[in-house]
């Protein structure tokens, strides 16, 4: 089959060969895929993963050896596979079964290829209402929702965004429907203005915030953007990051204590609710998408995703 | 009046002018205070505090002159002392008031000396329960106290305290009264001693501990604590900072986010809890006492203070 697979570098062929399934496991035949920053970081060394890379991905279930009424069904699919037998996991925290795989990411295949395998309880039929563009959206869009399953937020909470990348966009909407009082922080007028179109109130420009907000959400994953969340979060309130780092970051640990500051890391989120808001057409994704390639032209579709500013990639199987 | 102030080094004098006092405030007579690892640190710069240091305290009351009723009486106090007039004091976090000074830690003369000065309301008249020795423990105790009012703690969650000092010590024989099951990580197997005579479970080796807890308390404010804290947590497990930290900590932020942990700081506690486990004798406090000097000694007192492993050392006034 097709795929895009990462060794020292990324290479493109048309000879890899089929996924095969453990007991449990489907194969899905891939529509399309979106590239995810994660994507680029696992280009420099992340995770030391090598394989077929890609975790976004809406797609036609091909063999379901256990659940045929599966086949044929057009899918999502949540990417950490769990052995649903250890602790963790009868604690109800697939996302962090230790002895999890991830689509792409960890000793699994991912979905730039013509097929890929997850276990069934991974896949999650579409309602017709939900594009192909926007399904590939599930995956990011449910980390955004992720948020509101750990932090509480309410109309009278002052919440900053810090960041206008494909994470932060996501987030901004996911909040916006709280009724909170909303700024997000970006670089990019285009970017900021999906928002603005939306009715979000955004800047480019810190100065011009209010220091002593309830919740920022830190989505650039820099230590710049943290200690601007640092600096903005009000004593008691809580910065949530959605991003991974490069390296170490240096933190002021003592005003983190002074100033009694709850710092919460979120990372997967619930299928359900992200199909539940692309269903009710509720999240502007269509925006966010800049370009499509062929599958054939992975390797110029990721040179694309890496160019400064650049939102979604896409790249299609059929 | 009897002081010990903190200038470029620690000076003792016979000489010093009494506390003056605003509206509001109650002038109390000190009757013995105890050194902090805060105190260690604002001789080394932190806060970079100039003035009569002390901030854990008995004493008596001299002038109240909005509330006569309190001469006489026995109190703690409140070290923070907030305008109460603020957005952030009207939304109840008094302690976190941006213009509030601290006694003998920011902009307020503090309780190593025969008088000191707090607004009335900081005051804790105290039952004949409560012991001197026992009443210098309030606000640390209150310290400790103050991890329960920010994290829910039961019966079922596995706690690790890491590190114990005074903070830790105290930290853990609150956390005790949950019921959790818990282990105190150490150094000093006599400190250690305090806390398995009480039935807590301890131990000086990490190794010995199993991953995966639910609550770490990291009690050392240092890099290494941290670290360990790190490791120890489980998966969306919760990490509380009791300790301020010397400079800037590297921290593996993409850690954090990976496994969803949440880091919470956690600074002054309630008193009247404190004062509460004092009154029914369930905290032992009087095993952390190691050494007593008169006020005139204070800067033997320190001396003693720094010395590693040393536990509590008061200073008497009377």
């Amino acid at each position: 089959m097709r795929a895009l697979t990462l060794r020292s570098g990324l290479e493109y062929s048309e000879q890899h060969p089929a996924p095969t399934t453990a007991n449990g496991e489907a194969v899905v035949r891939v529509i399309q895929a979106g590239i995810c920053a994660t994507d680029l970081q696992l280009m420099q060394g992340y995770m030391g993963f090598q394989g077929v890379l890609g975790h976004e991905f809406v797609g036609i279930v091909d063999e379901a050896p256990h659940r045929t009424n599966l086949v044929g069904k057009r899918v999502v699919g949540e990417i950490n596979a769990a052995c649903r037998g250890c602790p963790v996991c009868q604690a109800g925290r697939l996302t962090h079964c230790p002895r999890r795989t991830t689509l792409g990411i960890d000793r699994r295949d991912g979905a730039f290829a013509d097929f890929l395998a997850l276990p069934i309880e991974n896949l999650y039929p579409l309602p017709d209402e939900i594009t192909n563009d926007q399904a590939v959206f599930t995956e990011p869009l449910a980390a955004a929702c992720q948020i509101l399953e750990q932090v509480p937020v309410d109309a009278m909470d002052r919440v900053l965004v810090i960041g206008d990348g494909k994470l932060g966009l996501l987030c901004a909407q996911v909040l916006q429907r709280t009724g909170c009082r909303l700024t997000v922080l970006g670089r990019h007028q285009e970017k900021l203005q999906i928002l603005t179109a939306r009715g979000i109130h955004t800047s480019q420009d810190p100065a011009s915030l209010s220091p002593g907000l309830d919740i920022v959400v830190e989505a650039t994953g820099t230590a710049g953007g943290f200690k601007l969340a640092r600096e903005y979060v009000r004593p008691r309130g809580t910065i949530v990051l959605k991003s991974t780092y490069h390296g170490q970051t240096a933190v002021d640990m003592t005003a983190l204590v002074i100033h009694e500051i709850t710092v919460v890391g979120s990372r997967c989120g619930p299928f359900p609710a992200a199909i539940a808001l692309l269903k009710e057409n509720a999240i502007d994704v269509q925006s966010l998408i800049h370009k499509r390639f062929p599958i054939e032209q992975g390797t110029d579709a990721f040179e694309h995703a890496a160019t400064k500013g650049m939102l979604k990639v896409i790249l299609e199987m059929s």
